[in-house]
C-alpha cells in the first residue's frame, strides 16, 4: 500500500504547489511564533492604496523556503556542493529571517519598540526555537548570523540578490498587481554559481540583474513609498507614538493585553526578556488595528481624529519635492492648524510633519558579481555596458510634508 | 490644458486597472461603510488552508462592479437598451449587494447576529446611504429588491449566473491558487444576452455555462468546504456561542465596543435600529479575531481552549461520511472528552459536534436560460446534449463529525 | 572554476524553464527528426480560428518530457521505485510518442499517407533512432509497446490520464486563449500514486480528474472540433485528395520532392520502407502548404478552387446537427453546384460533403482509477459522487455538411 | 428578438477577447493582402532559440488595433477630441503598418526585396487598398504619412511609444516566455494624454516609461539578439543572396512561382509595379523555408551546406565581442575554411562572415515626453531622477564574427 504524504504541500497562487521538505520544518512552521506571521501583513497599510495586497509575512517566509529549495537544486547541479544539513540551515535560516518583524511589518518599530531592530528580534525567535528543538538551529543561526564560515549560504539569505528580494518584489507586484514590478526569480536564480565560495551571476544573466534593479526601483517609488501609503503609514506610526506618550501619563488606553504591556512599559534592548519575547509574539495587526478602532473615539483630540483617519481612509495631504520643505512654510500650516483646533504646538505636529524618504537602487559596497565566461568577477555597475548603473548608487532623496485637508 | 482625472483608478491583479465610473459611485466607495469591507475577508478563515486567500469583500465588491461595466457594454452592443440611469443604479446594486456581511462572512449570522440575515443588513445599508445620497439609490434599491420591471437587470444582480458568482469564483480561484476554478468571466459575458427582458446566454456559450457549473462545485467541494476551513468556521461559531452565552451570563469578556454590544444584547430583527446598523457598521474581522486572542486566556475552559485552537491553528479532528454519523458514536466520544477535561455534556458538545454540509452544483427552479440559434429558450439543464446537469440538481449532502485529536 | 551547463535549459511560457536531464536526450533532440517537428503545427489549421494557435508538435513533445521529470519526482517521493533506466525511457518514449505524426497532424493520415498510422509511424522513427543510439532506446520502446512488465510506465505514456494529454490541453488552452481549458497538470500529477504497478490518482484528486475530464470535453467541442477549423482541415484533406487522385492519373503537380513521392508513389504499411521513413522525415507543414499556394493557379477546377479557399481563408459554408444529413438535401446541393461550375458528381463531391464527428469524453473501458483513504480501486465514474460520468462515457456524435457559400 | 453579432471576436491569449470595431476593418482583415500575414512570423527565425515564438505578423497587427481603441478611449475619457472618422482611421493604419513585411520579416529587405523597404511596401499596399475600398483610407494612409495636421496622431502609429511597441514587447515576451520582458502596455495607455496636439505622458507615469525602456533594452540584447538567432538571421540572409547570385547567373533553382519572379528578376524601387506588389502579396514564410529544403540538395555547395544549417539547426558558431575583428583574423579562418573545402575567397564568405549589431535604447531627437503636474514638458530622459537615461541614448555597439564549428 503507498503512503501518501500528510499536508506538506501548500498553495501558492504564485509559485503553484510548495512542498515542505521534512518534519523539522514542518514543526517550525507549526509553531506558534512562525503562525503569529499569518496575522502580520507584508505590506503594512499598503492595502489602502493596493486593495489586494493583504499577503501575509507567513506566506512570504514560506515563498522564500521554496525558492531556497530551487537555489539549492540549481546550485548543486552545478556541482556546488551543499550538504543536507547546510541545505536544512538554509531553509530554515530563511523561513525565520524576517520572524522578528512586528505588527504592521515597520510601524512597531518607529514608535514603541524602537530600542531594538527587528533583525535582534528575529535572533531571539531562533534561540528560543533552538532550545525547543534541541539545537537543530544551531547552523541555521551561524549562518544567519554571517559566522559560518561559507559566504555564499549568507548571501543567499542576505545581500543585494537574495532570497528575500527574489520573494518579496514578485510577491508584492503579483499582490498589488503591479505588474511591472514582476522579476523573473526563475531565471534570476538559473544564472546563480558559487566561485571561491562568493555568490555570483553567470554573465549571461546580466540583463535580468539589471531589470532586477530597475523593477526594485519602480516598485519602491510607485508602490513601498507611494504617497497615500506613506501617509496612512506616518498616521499609524504617530498614532502609536501618541498612545504611547498618553500611557507614559498614566492616561487609560483600550488595548488587548500584549499591546497594552508595549504601551505602558518601556522596551530597551537590555530589558527585552523572555518574557517580553513571550508577549511580543503574540502582538500583531489586529492588536493595533482593533485598538485604533476604540481609540476612534478616546477622548484625546489627537488619538482620536488620527484613529479615525486610519479606519476611514480619509487621511491627511501630502506634499512631495525634491528640496526640503523651509520651516517656515511648515511653521504656518502648523499655526493655522493650532489655532483651528486649540491645540499647542507639540500636538499639531502629530498632524503637520516632514521628512524624508530615500532609496538606493544599488549599493556597490555588497556588489552584486558578475562572472564573465573568461572566469572573472566584475561588479554588475562596472559589468552593466551601458545602462548607468554607477547613476544607481547614489541614493534618491525625497522630501514630504503632511499636514490635514482643511488647512490646505 | 488637460484635465487628468483624481484617483478614479483601483489596481486589481485580476482584471488589470478598474475604473470608478462617476463621482457618486466614487462617494460611496469612500464612505465609512463601505470601506468597513476592508477589515472583511472574502474567504474567512479558509486562509488557514490556502495562505494567499486574504482578498476582501472590498476588493470583490469593487471587482463585482468592474465586471458589470462590462456586462453593459456587452448588452448595449447588442443593441439592449439599458439607459445610463439604470446602468449607474445596476453599479450601485452590484457594490452593496454584500455590504451586510458581518465579520469573517458568515461565521456571525450563525453566532451573535442571527436573527436577521445578511441580506435584510445589505438593504438597511443601502436605505441609510440612499438617505445621506438624496435618493440617488433608489433605482439601485429597487432592482436589489427584485421590484424593478425589467427582470434581467435583477438576474445580473442576483441569479445562478450572477456577477457576483462571475467575480468571486474567479477571485477566490486566484488568490487561492486553486487554478482548476477559474472561470472565463469575460466569455460568459460575452455570450449574455437579453430576450424578453430576460438574461439568456447564447448557445455558443454552452460548454462555458457546464464549465462554469463544474468550476463551482469543484471550489465547494475543494475549497470553501475543505474539512480543515470547515472545522475552523465550526470552532469560530462555537467560539462566539460560547461567548454569547457566558455574556447573557453577565460573565465578563473582554471585546471591542462594537462586539461587546452585540455580545451583551438580544438582537432580533425586530430591534435592529439605526443605532444597532451604526455599531454593526463598526464591527469587522479586527474585533473578532482580537477578542478570540483576548480569550485565549479566559478563566473559561471552553472559550480559552477554542480560542487557543484557531489562533495556534491546532484544530479538532474532523471525520466526514456520506452517512449521518450515529448517536452512539458522538455519544461515546462525548463521554470521553466529559472524562478527560471533567466537564458536563453541554460544554463537551463544543468540541464534539456532528453537522451536515450540502451542495447543490444546479438549481432548475430558477435555470440558466440557453438561447439556441432558432430563437428557442431552454434550461441549459436541458440544452447541454451530454453532461448529465440534470444529476447535478440534487444536491449533495455529506457529515461530518468534530472532535479533539486527544480522544481520537 | 565552477562549469556552467551548454545550453540544456529551454524557455515554455507556460512551465518557465525546461531543463533536459542528460545529454542522450539532448543528442535527440538534436537530431533532424525530432527537428522536423518544428515545422509541423500541433493543432493543424485551428489557427485560422485562434491566431495564437502556431505552437508546434516540437515544443508540445519538449513539454511532456518536462511533466515526465515532475511525475517521476512525485512518484519518487511517494516511494514508487522508479530507476534511472526507467525513468530515462519514459523521457524518451514520451518525447518520441507523437514523432510519426505527418504535416498537419492528422490531414496527411486522411488523405495520402493512409496505409498507415502515425502510432506505427512513431515506431519506425524509434526503431531507426535505436539503431544510431546503439540501442540505448530499447527499453523506451518496450515502454511504448507496452511490452514492459511495469504497466504503471506504459500507462504514463498512453492512457486516460497520461503524460499527453496533461501537455497538449494546458498547451492548447495557453496558446488559443481558451481559458476555460486550462488544467492543472501539477494537481494532477501531485495526486498520481502506483498501486500494485498500475497508475492510480488518491481519492483527493477525485474533483480534479472530473474537472479535466470536463475541461478535455470543451477543448473538443469548442476548439478541436470548432466548425471553422473543422471545414478547413477537410478542405485540406479534400485538396490532397484531390492531387493525390490527379497525380494518380500523372498530371503534373508542382511540389517539393518529398510530398511528390508521397503523391506519386502508393503507400502501403507493406512498403513502407527506410527510405519512405526518410522522405517521411522531410516532410512537413511548409511542403504541404508551399504546394496548395502554387495550386491555386493550377488548371484543374477543383484543385485550385479548394486551394484558393484555404489561402485567403475563405471557406466552404458548415452546417451541423444532430441527425444526419439526407441523401436528398445533400444530392440537391451537389446537383446544384455541378449545374453552376459545370462540374461531374465526382468533383463536385469535394465541394459539398457530409460526415460526422464524433467524441467520447471518458472511456470505462481502460478506467482512470481512484485511490481510496480506505485502500480500495475503484473506476473514476463509479467514485465521483454526484457528476454522472457515466452520461460521458456515452459518444457523442453529431453531423456536419459544407458547401459552397455561393448555392447556400 | 436579439440580434447577435458575426464573428466579430478574436481570441487573443493575452488580451482574452479582441473585437473588431466595424465592417470596413472587417472587410480589411478579410482581404488576402492582410491574411498573408498569418503567414509570416513576427520574430523570424527567433523560434529556433524560443520554441514558443511562433506568433504571427498578423496577430500583432490584430493586437495593435486592439490597443489603440483602448488608447482611444483613454484619451476621450480626458477629454481629448477624436472624431469618429480619426478613430478608424487610427485603427487602420495601424493594422496596416506593417503589412509591407516580406517573408520572415527581415530577411528578404536584406537580400531579394532591397531597393525598398518594407515601410515603402507598407504604403503601396495601403494605396493598393484605398482603391478597392473607395477612397476610406485616405485618412488612414494622411496619419500613417505624418501628413495630417494634428500630431499625436501620428505619434500613435509612429515614435518611440507608439502602439506597435507596446503590442510587439509584450507580445514578443510571452510568446518567447521572457518574462522580464513584460510590459504594462495598459498602464502605460492610462498615462497617455495629449497636450498642444502632443502625445505625452503624466508624470506619474514616469516609472512605467523608464521601465518601458529598460525592458525593451533587455528583450535585443536577450531575445532580438540573441546569438543563436543571429547566426540563424544571417544564415538566411546569405542563402537567399547566394540563391539570387546563381539566379543571376541562371542557374536553375527549385522555388515557388513568387520566389522565383523575386529571385530572377532584378527589383528597384522604380520598377515596383502593380504586378510586382501583387506577387510581393503571394510571398510568405513558406515560400522561402520550403524553397531552403529543396536546396539543401542543390548540387551549388555553398547554398546547399548553408540550407542544411538551417533545417537541421546545425548553426555557425560564433564570437562577440565589443571591438571589431580584425582582417586578420577573419582573413586566416577564411582561408581555413578555403582549403578545407576547396572553395575560393567569395565563397568562404558566405560561411565566414563579421559585422555588428547595434541598438539604441533611447533617442532624444524625438523625445518621449513627460507631462508635469505643473503643466510642464520634459523630455523623459531630463524628467527622470536618477536613471542616468542619457547614458542609454548612446547606441551600443557589438561585433560578432560567425564561421563554421569545424574550423573553430
Amino acid at each position: 500500500m503507498p503512503k501518501t504524504n500528510k499536508l506538506k504541500i501548500i498553495n501558492d497562487p504564485i509559485y503553484g504547489f510548495i512542498s515542505i521538505p521534512n518534519s523539522l520544518i514542518f514543526d517550525i512552521i507549526e509553531h506558534p511564533y512562525f503562525q503569529r506571521l499569518r496575522r502580520v501583513t507584508q505590506m503594512g497599510l499598503s492595502n489602502l492604496v493596493y486593495p489586494g495586497a493583504n499577503h501575509t509575512r507567513f506566506h512570504h517566509a514560506i515563498g522564500c523556503m521554496h525558492l531556497m529549495q530551487k537555489a539549492v537544486r540549481v546550485l548543486r547541479m552545478k556541482n556546488v556542493e551543499i550538504s543536507d544539513d547546510e541545505a536544512n540551515a538554509l531553509y530554515i535560516a530563511i523561513l525565520l529571517h524576517d520572524i522578528g518583524h512586528g505588527a504592521f511589518s515597520h510601524a512597531l518599530e518607529h514608535s514603541i519598540v524602537n530600542g531594538i531592530t527587528h533583525e535582534e528580534i528575529s535572533l531571539k525567535f531562533m534561540k528560543a526555537l533552538n532550545e525547543e528543538f534541541d539545537g537543530k538551529l544551531t547552523l541555521a543561526i551561524q549562518i544567519f548570523e554571517g559566522k559560518y564560515d561559507r559566504a555564499f549560504l549568507y548571501q543567499l539569505i542576505s545581500s543585494q540578490l537574495d532570497i528575500d528580494r527574489l520573494d518579496y518584489l514578485k510577491r508584492d507586484s503579483f499582490f498589488t498587481g503591479v505588474a511591472e514590478g514582476n522579476i523573473s526569480s526563475d531565471r534570476l536564480i538559473a544564472m546563480m554559481n558559487v566561485v571561491n565560495e562568493e555568490l555570483v551571476i553567470e554573465q549571461k544573466g546580466i540583463y535580468s540583474v539589471e531589470k532586477f534593479i530597475i523593477a526594485r526601483r519602480l516598485m519602491y517609488w510607485q508602490v513601498y513609498l507611494h504617497k497615500t501609503g506613506l501617509v496612512a503609514e506616518n498616521v499609524l506610526v504617530n498614532i502609536l507614538k501618541r498612545a504611547k506618550e498618553l500611557a507614559m501619563k498614566n492616561v487609560e488606553l483600550p488595548a488587548s493585553t500584549s499591546l497594552k504591556y508595549f504601551l505602558y512599559t518601556p522596551i530597551t534592548k537590555e530589558n527585552f526578556s523572555k518574557k517580553t519575547l513571550q508577549i511580543f509574539s503574540e502582538l500583531d495587526d489586529y492588536d493595533i488595528l482593533s485598538a485604533i478602532k476604540e481609540w476612534k473615539n478616546h477622548e484625546d483630540l489627537v488619538l482620536s481624529t488620527l484613529a479615525r483617519m486610519i479606519i476611514d481612509r480619509n487621511l491627511l495631504k501630502v506634499e512631495i519635492q525634491e528640496e526640503p520643505f523651509t520651516n517656515k512654510y511648515i511653521g504656518k500650516k502648523c499655526m493655522k492648524l493650532q489655532s483651528l483646533l486649540n491645540i499647542d504646538e507639540k500636538e499639531a505636529e502629530y498632524f503637520v510633519f516632514s521628512d524624508k524618504i530615500e532609496h538606493q537602487a544599488y549599493n556597490t559596497n555588497k556588489p552584486i558579481k558578475i562572472y564573465s565566461k573568461k572566469g572573472k568577477l566584475k561588479d554588475i555597475a562596472k559589468a552593466s555596458d551601458q545602462l548607468n548603473l554607477k547613476a544607481l548608487t547614489k541614493p534618491v532623496v525625497k522630501y514630504f510634508l503632511c499636514y490635514p485637508k482643511k488647512i490646505m
